[in-house]
């Protein structure tokens, strides 16, 4: 499998600060490197995924994706698509809870593993034991070529991201949710999904690149605003559908790189019980672009802002939000709404990168952290 | 459906300082209530969640339950018995996302919702919408007779418990618990589980009480345990398998009425990110059983004391693990691994309680809660 042209600069910073850095910048080149080879029609080939891979796609009637950490939520995301654009049931388990328990396989279930490295220790585990698990077969979304997993699946798309070094997981991420759009594309298509439909999503992601050129203009904004968090201790993300896994991701990325307590939730879920958080001391960041959901997630907002906790809101301007006492709005271009996680994951990493920078921390190489968690 | 007698203490704190701690000394009886009527024999019949549930249950091939916040964790819980026990796919979301995405329903499945007061929007929403898509049939797990989710499921188990007044939940939970066992026996009969295994499994079932008892009696040394939470501002709670739900609910509890940020994680992925923020300021609470996933937890622990973290292990006395330097140790008694989440739960109940207690919060009315989520 041929690396793509960015994998050149290995090990070189250039212009930027920190490879973190380097990499959220590379999120446009990365996305049009992986769709290069893979997008010559209107919409993607099963052979993408390998000789077999038609046979297989077009026989599986539910998906099993196992991953760690920022893998972890791409396939929460990926979860989201599978279901509503294919209409196949998808379950998402984190590895090292997958292969220590009993679970029940669905027939003829696809399995499919999310790892940058081809390395993570616990996912490799979940693919050995998925063979005697009875799944119909395998595939593998990896950046590094002949790693574990990508040698020991059937299946195998290979990122061509180039390489990341930041332990912070940004490029790949972006790149995992647009290898697992391809893969719903070519599974919905087999289902009996509308043609139109599907060209339509693929003509946009196309477009991606450019529009996350555009969201990387806040980085400014964003730096200014990073100044806020530097001095709290705790934050709350929040996110309804398929954007709670990028409240996810964004938690996390605070975590790994500036050790602030972030935590997020599906913001249904705010009543339930984190709302007895809510302070003047705990931030509130809202991923909220401008979907049916968007009504819902305003009254949370309302919740919010009426127990003292400021607001920080990433949405589209039709979202009809805007900056008023306790409410920060951070504009976000227009997007396909089944395309817009992709984009909204950006600026939450933007913001972690600025918010580690202010604290002086080791953002390349985060405390207790590695790149590739080879080991249990 | 009859009132269990407990239920004549309403609104009567009795010799308890709060609500909450009275419902958490009531957990023996409140199981014992629930158990009462239904389990005559050796093992559970199926008329015990309504007159059809014979036909319904012994033709379900696979199970969703939607919940939200405790409820949720007990759903959480009860999906790893589901496909251990009764070999049967088990999928739990959280009712506000559930009924706001397209999600694919499989073949001939029943679903499940918890809700103490039956009249939860999000879940009330969830069964609604459920009708129209096509699932074999409904059940609710419910505490209060007449609710909206008891008229409208086709079977239900009332859970007898007798009123919950505190606004955090706990012998809901450990009651919940205990239906949906009696609920996987019953499936897993009828799919033709080994049944010697499942009369041994209600054997142990009837003796929670006892061993819920006997745990009560470690009150104490929580009480003074909980001073060392009570000026933190974080907590991490970390475990495996069924009892990952119940380091969830632990650090939900700690959450509603002590206002400290507690998140949980299940132990494997505590590489891929949280151990970023591990720090002598952020205890880390531990529920180890002694089980087959013991030596994954030690070696978590151990990164986590290399790191300055503070450890509290509830473990019983075969984890052979010992209070040292870094290491509070919290026995807890021997019971069937199934069934460990059960018991577990209650110690941490009382945790938050008592750190609630010395900061002083309005225990059984936490601010910004409300009993039920009745609007969405």
């Amino acid at each position: 499998c041929k690396d793509s042209d960015i994998s050149h600069d290995i090990a070189e910073k250039g212009e930027y600060r920190h490879f973190m850095l380097k990499e959220i910048y590379e999120q446009p080149a990365a996305i049009q490197a992986t769709l290069a080879d893979r997008l010559s029609g209107e919409l993607p080939a099963a052979e993408i995924f390998g000789p077999k891979a038609a046979d297989i796609l077009s026989e599986i009637e539910a998906v099993q994706i196992i991953a760690c950490g920022t893998s972890y939520n791409a396939g929460m995301v990926a979860r989201y698509w599978f279901e509503e654009i294919a209409g196949i049931p998808c379950q998402v388990e984190v590895a090292s809870e997958f292969r220590y328990r009993k679970a029940a396989i669905l027939p003829n279930s696809l399995l499919v593993t999310l790892s940058q490295s081809g390395e993570t220790a616990d996912t490799l585990a979940a693919l050995r034991l998925a063979k005697q698990l009875g799944f119909r077969s395998t595939i593998s979304i990896c950046n590094v070529p002949g790693s574990s997993l990508v040698r020991e699946s059937d299946l195998v798309y290979m990122m061509n991201a180039g390489p990341e070094i930041g332990v912070a997981s940004t490029k790949a991420f972006t790149v995992q949710l647009v290898a697992l759009m391809l893969l719903v594309c070519v599974i919905a298509e087999f289902r009996g999904a509308d043609k139109a439909g599907l060209k339509e999503l693929i003509r946009e992601l196309r477009r991606i690149p450019e529009k996350i050129q555009n969201t990387l203009k806040l980085a400014q904004q964003i730096e200014t605003l990073a100044e806020d968090f530097a001095e709290k201790h705790h934050s709350l993300f929040l996110g309804r559908g398929s954007h709670y896994p990028i409240a996810l991701e964004g938690a996390l990325k605070l975590k790994e790189i500036s050790y602030i307590h972030a935590e997020a939730y599906a913001a249904g879920e705010l009543k339930h019980g984190p709302l007895a958080l809510i302070d003047s001391e705990m931030p509130v960041i809202v991923v909220a672009p401008n979907n049916l959901l968007l009504e819902k997630l305003k009254s949370n907002m309302e919740e919010v802002r009426a127990r003292g906790g400021k607001l920080y809101v990433f949405a589209d301007h039709g979202a009809e939000i805007s900056s008023v006492d306790g409410i920060t709005m951070i504009p976000i271009g227009d997007i396909n709404e089944l395309l817009s996680p992709i984009l909204y994951v950006v600026p939450l990493q933007l913001l972690s990168y600025f918010v580690a920078v202010i604290k002086g921390t080791d953002v390349d190489q985060p405390r207790n952290l590695a790149k590739s968690v080879t080991v249990e």
